[in-house]
């Protein structure tokens, strides 16, 4: 189901970093393998799995490493792992990760209390990642990790309020600059609206190109799918989403929640778009987020409401 | 604020009426009206604030006309009511009702369960009810009571399934040609998606002109706020909501509740189009559907998580 030709929109589960860095309990290693495991069984075509951030200050992802390694056997799922400096890239690459993705937040406010730099600064350290990218020899396959940059606050921050467009830009064009291949842009407060986000993601396309990235929207305002919307009308085809709606960020107060990947899916193949997930599949897996962490609370309507009579996925409709 | 030449989209508040009927406790008349005054203070333009179907089958609806006489008081707030037939169409008239929408479902099996009738035979009464309407006499101002029609279950049907959309369209046409004003297509059970959404609004606005209406959508399978972002990009200008998200239909098993007041109008103000509401004296509103309904379950996000720091309403910014 996950092969790349066969999907139209890519829906990246962000729930074991996202979420479960925002939940104050830590998952053991083995239930969050069985989950990932769960997931790219639901043919999720990407899992972003862990954070190589300091243990000390998220100890849920501590085990990244092995988590990484376990979910590389999960064939051809891609794999990623948030890293926020070159310290956490070291590590990261060591444990074989194929790709990494940075954030790099807008406001300076929440920059610095989010990975304590300002956003030039993170900047330099994308620069640093891409420079130990290069000097990692090839794989087999010829390839080397890829380096990914999410622009985060990129619709408003909780302590600053609006951030200035073109700000966002310039700083996603300091990031292509800086080597990353790909830049996304993140509503990480649920601060966005469609407006904006049909301005800054066709501004984002024009200034980066094939750099040009996805998005990573919370529903903090019941507002992610509107904005998954917008986005698809300017041409966006990679959305973060979290099984569940686990997630959010700690340090922007009043943030809840990615969008639930149950309610992205059906949204994208109601429309016929095919994301190559089995929505039932999906909804099952969610017993293994409670049996890693018992009583968690689990958000979405259509995990509840199930699939509508009749509902026909996009892939067979095409064929049909 | 409610002014109509202010206003780029109407907000519909629908709670009264399919809030209110879905919900097995009545609420006190007394408090119904408080609660409307409340909801024509905040700002919105229009409200549907009750229907005159057989207080046999919906007792929390008897009091209907005492309502529609109190509503009438609120200056220039527009005020509908819901007549499923003639029958209570003259009730509707007799009360003054200014404006009644008629349901008429695509789906014979949710028709014959909802109200009793065939499509064809609820399009008889629609007839009817507009022959009633021109044998009444113009009002001071030289005007009669306008009649809508909402294509119900035009997005699919619980019990059917997918509905064909040549039938829907073929249905809105019978009922603009039995002399509708205007047409409007409702997503009762919460199955549509924004592509079939921006389809059957194209084609609702191409046989219909200027009496193809607006949207009702429900939230059941969260995609509520996606749907209005499609219905917009076609040109869009009415939605039904209900504060608080209560509502539903109860013939219709699993769709809950009409998309949430609050969320749809910070959706729009947010894109810069003006509703002409305050959301915070809005959300200040739900008190009184507690008052009136002690520990109702609420619905939504805005009234939780709050506008966003540096939030401008629309209105302002297009003066600024």
């Amino acid at each position: 189901m996950s092969d790349r030709n066969s999907i139209d929109v890519i829906v990246s589960e962000v729930g074991p970093r996202d979420g479960l860095q925002s939940v104050k309990r830590t998952m053991p290693t083995q239930a969050k393998i069985a989950w990932i495991t769960a997931l790219a069984n639901a043919g999720l075509p990407e899992i972003e799995v862990g954070s190589f951030v300091s243990p000390r200050l998220l100890p849920q992802m501590a085990d990244a490493a092995d988590v990484v390694r376990a979910a590389l056997r999960l064939g051809n799922t891609a794999i990623l792992a948030l890293v926020p400096n070159r310290k956490g890239a070291e590590r990261a690459f060591a444990a074989g990760t194929p790709r990494v993705t940075m954030p790099v937040s807008a406001s300076r406010l929440h920059s610095q209390s989010n990975i304590n730099m300002s956003p030039e600064q993170a900047i330099d350290q994308v620069a640093a990642v891409v420079d130990l990218r290069d000097s990692l020899p090839v794989t087999p396959a010829g390839t080397r990790p890829l380096v990914e940059v999410g622009i985060s606050t990129a619709f408003g921050c909780t302590m600053e309020g609006p951030v200035a467009e073109d700000w966002v830009i310039a700083l996603a064009v300091m990031a292509a600059k800086a080597g990353a291949d790909t830049v996304n842009l993140s509503d990480t407060t649920g601060m966005g609206n469609p407006a904006q986000v049909k301005r800054l993601f066709a501004r984002l396309q024009r200034e980066l190109g094939d750099k040009a990235g996805g998005a990573h929207f919370h529903n903090t305002r019941g507002q992610g799918l509107a904005n998954v919307v917008a986005a698809l009308e300017v041409g966006v085809t990679t959305f973060d989403s979290s099984q569940a709606g686990l997630g959010g960020c700690p340090y922007a107060p009043g943030a809840t929640g990615n969008i639930v990947t149950e309610d992205l899916a059906f949204l994208l193949e109601a429309m016929g778009l095919r994301t190559g997930i089995d929505i039932e599949k999906l909804a099952a897996a969610r017993s293994l987020i409670l049996e890693g962490l018992p009583e968690e609370p689990l958000y979405g309507h259509v995990a509840d409401a199930g699939l509508p009579k009749g509902f026909v996925y996009a892939a067979t409709r095409s064929v049909a």
